[in-house]
């Protein structure tokens, strides 16, 4: 098992089963973390000595030209990273569990930074440092019960692995999180704009101040009980989607949806997302969402096999806060997700609320945000294949009979 | 200009321009076509001396074995073509105009076939003989004042071109329509199963009497004025759909939409569809519809971009009677269009009625339908392509994090 | 908690947690059955000195016209019910549990039908004969070891209470179902064509021999394991919809779908579901599928939340074998449910197979089955809502600007 | 014949009938209203003397607390009007042309303010000034040649009428739109939040400055040949959506889609659709798109009817420049629409190009926006209406048998 994993089970273990600690307040750290500690406090090179980071510049890379009101194209663009006069003292380096491929990148990524960025102090978390500090002696540590010390030291956090090892990184940070520079192991997605292939161009980018960033919206949920107090689990980040949903139970959820405290709708069905443009792409698009772009200041509201014919997916400003209630008279429970992970059953009357979060993800990304997005949407998702009848270039300069959509 | 377009063009002059004449009435020859046969018939070999077409043997091919009431299994399955105690003796060939490919086709197949098969007759189309009776001098055509021969001498049917070259033969015959050998000069397709480059084997199983047919109903289509009077276009075959559509009016269409003479729906929008088990893969697709297996008796009733969250497409009993009525107070008005043909406008008040036609296509197919038609759907329609993320085979072994829909 | 709850927990501690019952093995019977029995059995009036049922009448209600092969005008049409040359002698009158508006009914009807009609027996469900047999004394019941016996004896069934009491009738008999007569205590629904309040009317037109009968198809379901042995459930029968869903599995199930044996294609999402034209206006209408006419004789399939922007719904024909099966290499396993209820677990290599029962549910309907089924998906569906836009009214004859989609 | 239609007439037979004149270019102004012109100086009560208009205050309601990189909250909140030391001086009342109600309408209105408020000054458009300038001797106007006067003089526009109406707005002003107090003359709507019923307390709220905006975004269209040089037509405002459909053309168009200039689809098919927010409940809505709140800065692109199961909607950022192009091998011409309207056809190879306008419409709004909008699409749009089955409240607390997704 892997220590993410032990850490997980730890805490199931530790009575925490109804709420994956996505953002773990500093006092439930669970127990066995604290042992681990012990053993890594020994002889361990750990963050405590790093000064603290860098401040980096992340200016909008096209200025806004209206003064008109209404006019919000300063919300609309990407952003530069740069550090004025300085130079990031240290990254943090995340990668999958338990995988063989991103073991030998960091390996790689590691050696090569401390070479050519000598004075760049490389982090790992406990678990990856424990496995990897005999073979890179100069990599360092932040113990479990430091965890505030990620956000005072780090400048910058490179991902090697996948869509997960990138949403992990979310978990780390309760509030600002640095820039992150995603790496895919091999085929390129949303999340994964780089090939690990040229590490040393782009982390060169990073380390010198002509990367772009994205930022990639993110939502915070929280879930209340029937009286309105805040469940023990408190605020938690959502970087695809909140979803409440039947699991297995065999009754229909009744979920009432408000919009600023408004009711919008009261649905009968599975379930309910609320997604960010991010998350788009994920669960809400097998659910009959839209395809977002991630520029887009928005919320989705899409229902999860609603016992309706017209509850057409919404699109909310993401200024909203929405509320998610298990109808007092809903013949079903229904457990909440975040981002794919059981949250915890929700009674009736029970409700989940989420709204924006003021600390999005700052993703740097291709220079042309627009170019990789067309490629990403075609490649990956398979967007709007089109037919291939017999004899039917759309091009071909014969008149068709008639035919199955224009064939002859 | 091809024949087929120089007679399509004379209809439009004579001032047939509401209705194209897919199964024209014996008195509605156009004039140039009775031009065309004056020249025709001298030294024409045509088939008045062609006796009567051999009855074939249509016989489903799976037996039914329940005796119980409601069981209909008997509806669902394929049928065999032989020819009992008898050959064929006539075969039509139909090609696609202007077409290179296929000319060169025809001329294999009718030379082959004449040695092969020389006891068989083989009819062109006039124009196509005029096109090649110099060089294929045993090949017959009917002339188009005697169209009614059609019916009487041709035992089968072969089609050389696309979809549109096959749906061209209904319009040839107003009732029973004799099987048909469909070839496609490249890529394979839902009406086009058999690559020319096979024809030797088709034909030797057609003729043969072991070939497989796939019936492909047909539906009848009517015009009628406010008064309940039949449009002089009659009564028209419909292989994929009917349609009315505003065109370029700008304002909607209210369509009433009756089943069996009980409003079922009144629809505000840009149209409605009614289709065939074959159309559910043309127009009624990208309108939304769902994909039929030509084997299913059923018609579609699918709207055009309606002005309702609501209008999910409906699958009718091939027994039902389908009215359309241009809503006596609806602002615009509409058109009605047969496998995308126009048909002509549609007042106020006026109705097109839709019902099974009784003399489906009886398609010579591949023997196993269901992994002909798994493959189209997947080949053709690009149906079900699964998203294609990073890292993301679904038959990993790795325990994602979370992602994407289970990318890590 | 009711008798039949108690069946049911009774079988679940039998150790039948995999599978629901719904068609139970006689062999199965659970013991809390056999000592219920012990105690109804004294005293009680039980069917064993009812003579054999009367033979029905089922004929089709329209004749069949076409002798044109490929004519399948036979499957499309309702059948009238009557008893030549006798009347029926027993009635199954079934009641939804714990229930006090469906025990009102059932005394009411039972009176009634025993002063109209002495000569017919009424038989109840042992659980609701036990409520009922003081008041009601007339009143019979099948032991639950004899439930073989409705087989033998029942002409026809009543049912009182919801779409849920009606399809309890489907497990009541393992292969063919006499006619069955739904009664709605309120609102009219698909399955429920009458108000209990008409019963006096309905009940004569069935017992006199002049109702119509409408064929609802069912499915047989079967689960497999890899080796392709038979799960001990057997055979279950199916009205709404066999599905296979993640339930709770936080991953992604991967589902191939096979249609005769051919690969049809392979899904990754949260399920698909294999459903009857009844089960159209259910859970598949929520995930996707068209709204399917009775008649019509197809198998839906739809998928839930499917990893893909192109699986649209399938229309397959009712003689179609389809088959379900966890992937290998699925990284989640699933659950079966038919008809809403958890029919147990499947690992990865397991498979369900669906093809349609030879014994439909012959329900007496409306004698215009057409104009109930409008009213029904317009009054119960919602269908097709057309937008009420201010100054909107579709039939102005004022010319608009422009506007939302025609409004000015 | 109205005015309205007269003048659109008139530029009909001015030769300009492939670009309907949404906001014309000063020299564009036809023929016939310059004849007007002449007649209505004459006596005429301009706006000549009227001084130049008070400069509002328009205010986010509701200030941006985030300092955070990314964090673009001032993006998605209302407005406040108000005239800081002044008052409004004049307004324009724009009516539905030929309607009997809107004109009881203008003569309370206008009425009324002369005598509440007699220093602002009341316009009308040429047309309506005469019908109503004797009856109404205070009411002036603007002559068609000195339109740019109403940029210069209007401080806030009422219309009465419906969606059109508030649409014909937009093009009497070519950059900065003054607010609008739009009155429905019956049931609300979501460009229609006030009943004229209420005309007096709503204008004394935007006169005496509490009145709340909501800024719509609009769309600048611009048509270009092949050579990329632009169409005579200029720059166009788009409210709703701007759309290429391929109209009565037979054969689908072939239109590529360009993101900021990188190709991001090919579509074969009806039409694409490029919609606002505000236009996402008008056509958009109808092609299958999500239902977007108006203060969400996105373009939507939806495909009409396209060939291909995988065109799901796309929302854009609306900082993007989308370009439809007919693609140079495409069968079919098509032709372009704004807001509905007939805009001229579009050769192979001849495009489209639309990007946000730095002039959105200030919208004088219910104070509480989301629960306007809330109601609004339910009552409206009939959103998310749940199936009404029998006995099926989704509260009852009896445990259901199975049933219709939930029904006993």
């Amino acid at each position: 098992m892997s220590a993410a994993h032990a850490w997980r089970a730890s805490l199931l273990g530790a009575g925490l089963r109804r709420c994956w600690p996505w953002t773990p307040a500093p006092g439930s750290r669970p127990a066995v973390a604290r042992r681990t500690l012990g053993a890594s406090r020994r002889g361990l090179s750990t963050t405590s000595d790093i000064p603290t980071k860098t401040l980096p510049r992340i200016a909008r890379r096209v200025a806004a030209t209206s003064g008109d009101p209404g006019a919000d194209s300063e919300a609309d663009h990407q952003f530069t990273l740069s550090w004025p006069g300085a130079t990031p003292k240290t990254v943090l380096v995340v990668k999958k569990a338990d995988d063989e491929k991103t073991a030998a990148a960091l390996v790689s990524i590691a050696s090569w930074l401390h070479q050519a960025y000598p004075q760049i102090s490389i982090v790992l978390e406990p678990s990856v440092h424990q496995q990897f500090h005999a073979s890179l002696p100069f990599v360092r540590t932040v113990p479990p019960e430091a965890s505030d010390e990620y956000s005072r030291v780090v400048d910058f956090v490179v991902t090697l692995g996948g869509d997960g090892t990138f949403l992990h990184v979310s978990s780390l940070f309760r509030k600002q999180v640095p820039p992150i520079v995603p790496f895919s192991m091999g085929t390129l997605g949303f999340l994964l704009p780089f090939n690990v292939a040229d590490f040393q161009a782009q982390l060169r980018r990073v380390i010198e101040g002509s990367a772009t960033l994205l930022p990639r919206m993110r939502l915070v949920y929280s879930k209340h009980r029937e009286d309105g107090s805040l469940d023990r689990c408190g605020h938690l980040n959502i970087t695809n989607e909140a979803c409440i949903h039947r699991g297995t139970y065999p009754h229909l959820t009744t979920i009432s949806c408000y919009l600023n405290d408004h009711l919008l709708t009261t649905s009968v069905g599975d379930g309910i997302i609320v997604g960010t443009p991010t998350g788009s792409t994920a669960y809400s698009l097998s659910a009959g969402g839209p395809i977002v772009h991630p520029l887009v200041s928005s919320m989705i509201v899409a229902p999860v096999c609603p016992r309706s014919l017209s509850f057409r997916p919404l699109m909310l400003p993401s200024s909203a806060t929405v509320k998610l209630q298990v109808h007092k008279e809903s013949r079903g429970r229904a457990t909440a997700y975040i981002d794919g992970r059981d949250c915890g059953e929700l009674l009736q009357g029970e409700c989940i609320e989420i709204k924006r979060s003021p600390y999005p993800l700052m993703c740097v990304n291709r220079d042309d945000l627009a170019a990789g997005w067309a490629l990403d949407i075609n490649q990956l998702l398979q967007f709007n294949r089109t037919f291939s009848y017999p004899h039917e270039s759309p091009f071909s300069d014969h008149d068709p009979h008639a035919g199955s959509r224009d064939g002859q």
